[in-house]
């Protein structure tokens, strides 16, 4: 689905048909065609129908003659009857403009219950985007699935594999549980990170564990579940996975993604953090929220926003649709532009 | 406006003209058609402007050659110029894949200020779907109105309304007040109920009112209604409705929904509920939630969610734009798909 | 950007191609657009493409036979397999229907690190839908830069802007620190307001300052730029400025953005106000709710939705997406239409 030049060519034959100097009546769709000069398009339609840019990002400034949109001049159109007109070659080049995002490094740090699995369709539209995108799998989970890992494993996990490919100036993104992991992470390697992004992640303040942040009725819940485990896990039952971490999926997509969720080791969820030196630290924090995700209940006590975002002091919010998980795997491009309005400068 | 695959053969033409193979410069629109072979035709721009899928929903996935709409496979395109092609029959499938419910059984039950049409559209919509749908009025409103009415009454109402028609494995939605009589309808005959979902709706603890739900101000306003009302009635005045039910309709909606706002028994929204059975029911729990609803004041205290929703323990949250009541008369598509994401497993 | 009749026709031309009375297999383009009578087109892809009415805000009504947008009669379509024709003049006038708006007045109030021309896009928009729009200057800010100004003076510059031009029964809009400025522009001239429009606007209480309604670690930060700055502003340092008040925009829109940020002079923030007068007036609210607002931290107890907009008592809430500023500059269409929605009766 990458939008090319060449392409574009042709897709804006389509808005070709926009065009018509004659008040439309009975002609047929032929004559009008042959009437026009098809030379120039209707911009906003035009941006509309072929690049799916809604007419609310649209400004024409009577000042300076510019179409703008998302607030830059985009190009001058002519206007005719109070129209908009382009090249199709103009209007492909301010679309272009439009969508172009700035090359930037992701590193991204999946939650519990899933694995690196999760961010696979993210990363594939964040390289198309022309950005580098990595999702390491961290000690024991994905391939590396074992119940007694600790949190620092974790944690080193990560470090050594943004320091063995030597990345720098590296956009962090931590989903859920992997909030506390870049936490750490930054403590360890700040000069390599351009800015930390928190994705519906949990925030401890020092001294916390990541079930801190849980109510306390979800803290009994896992107890129980860890003490009925046998060897310290937590397995997600698949009503609460449903409910909590999918609530926006089709039935058929919530069963798929619920293919990722082995039991969850606990040791890392339980542990207490020393976050002093994360605290201290002045690296940009953005937060992006999915004001559908109730894997945290949502308001002021437990939510993600604004309960967790504001342990971060100042910090950058984007805001989206969607639940905990099902975004990474229903509308991973949507995803990615969400990253990047959270990374950029 | 139902979909039928022979109608999107006459719709999928207008996807045709955005197909061309030469580069488009000055040729007329005849010539380029007649220039296409037009077997195929490019599938990103043809979802979106025949089926309104938008780009968000799509991936496509390198390693298999699929395209998904909301992450599952949806049909295999040809790709060329980096352009997703495929045949108007497969666009019209996938389209249809993506659109298609599992039929359900809704029984729907209206709030106080206004009466079993608050839900007509809804059902019209639903039953479009291939649902069955049906809106009981209840004792004490619409075509049944009178001023003295029990709570008990009305759950009476609905109770007999779906054994008498013997309607099972039942999606039963309340709304607003409406929650609290779902609450008492499930304890009455629980093995009929498929799942709740409560759709901005109360839902009082056990022992509690539904007016222990509002703010002391809104309790205090009410009681002086009810005392100059002669009949223990709470009539709605204009500018209340106007603010608090339908804060985002035009003027002229707005008015005319508020001409189904008789005054309000105001008996059942007084009483105590025991409440001690529908808690420790075990059925599947939804709540529906949309952002600019103000009947109850937003926030952790008195909101519909998470203050309200958050009375039901374990449940689903969906979230949609919309007030209190608009979306019922104005986008009542909208509101019928909301209530299938709710409801379904 | 303007929507004439006129131009109607033309663009009508485009949903032609979507009529064909044959099923479409291998038929050229041209083929298929001779064979078809072209006198009327689909309904639904019409609105979508051509005027950008998305089918959500449709219904058709079997037992009228009238197709409606937003819950109001828009025309009664030919249907024919399920999908609903009208010419190509019915479908334009039901389009310039449900965008019409009756016309107002607006006076825009700015807010903090801003000034009048904060509101330039806004005003070209509302006069393009056919409102009257003023956008005041006012003491202090803007081309009447000064840092010594206090919040009376600045109130008496918009009394002073209203009552020279005579205008009445205006829709007084204020933003962010704007909103205490129309607090008492209101007390002061209440006979000419038909109605006040806060946006993301602080609402304090009578007694408290605009600085009241900050978290203490704001109001200590800004203590803090105040003694630096020597003379009783509060400059707004550039990363604050683009977390706080411009989260959602590109980097380049956000510096652009910036340069309108002088120092704050701070004396107005500071001021206890008297409102008194104002909690007694019986004034039409609305409030203006912009979800990704962070210039105020989120939630309860600061967040400008509810805990600001929970002082007015009885108002009508508006939501959108977007930030502090942002929206102003990129989407200021978009802004004009909440207004209106936040100020029609």
């Amino acid at each position: 689905m990458k939008t090319s030049k060449k392409k574009l060519a042709g897709a804006a034959l389509a808005a070709a048909v926009l065009f018509a100097g004659a008040p439309w009546g009975n002609a047929s769709l032929a004559q009008a065609a042959a009437s026009s000069s098809a030379s120039t398009l209707p911009v906003k339609t035009t941006l509309y129908t072929v690049y799916q840019i809604s007419p609310d990002r649209l400004y024409y400034d009577a000042a300076t003659g510019y179409l703008q949109i998302d607030g830059q001049n985009a190009l001058k159109p002519a206007i005719k009857n109070g129209v908009s007109y382009a090249t199709s070659g103009a209007i492909a080049d301010a679309a272009a403009k439009a969508a172009k995002q700035l090359p930037m490094t992701f590193v991204l740090v999946h939650g519990s219950w899933t694995d690196a699995s999760f961010w696979s369709k993210t990363v594939a539209e964040l390289k198309r985007k022309g950005h580098a995108a990595y999702a390491p799998e961290y000690a024991g989970h994905g391939s590396l699935y074992k119940p007694d890992v600790t949190h620092e494993q974790i944690v080193q996990s990560v470090v050594d594999y943004i320091t063995s490919k030597n990345l720098k100036d590296i956009v962090l993104v931590g989903h859920s549980f992997g909030g506390s992991v870049i936490q750490k992470v930054a403590e360890r390697i700040p000069d390599r990170i351009h800015r930390l992004v928190f994705f519906d992640a949990f925030v401890p303040l020092d001294g916390q564990s990541v079930a801190d942040q849980f109510p306390a009725e979800l803290q009994d819940a896992f107890a129980q579940l860890i003490q009925a485990s046998g060897n310290n896990t937590i397995p997600m039952p698949y009503p609460l996975f449903r409910d909590g971490f999918v609530n926006t999926a089709s039935d058929g997509l919530a069963k798929q993604i619920y293919q990722s969720a082995k039991p969850e080791p606990a040791a890392p969820l339980l542990e207490k953090l020393d976050l002093k030196k994360f605290y201290a630290l002045n690296l940009p924090k953005s937060y992006l929220y999915f004001t559908s995700d109730t894997a945290a209940p949502q308001g002021d006590k437990y939510g993600f926003n604004p309960a967790q975002s504001g342990h971060l002091g100042q910090f950058r919010l984007i805001t989206g649709n969607g639940d905990h998980m099902t975004t990474a795997y229903a509308q991973p491009a949507y995803l990615a532009n969400k990253l990047y309005e959270a990374a950029r400068d």
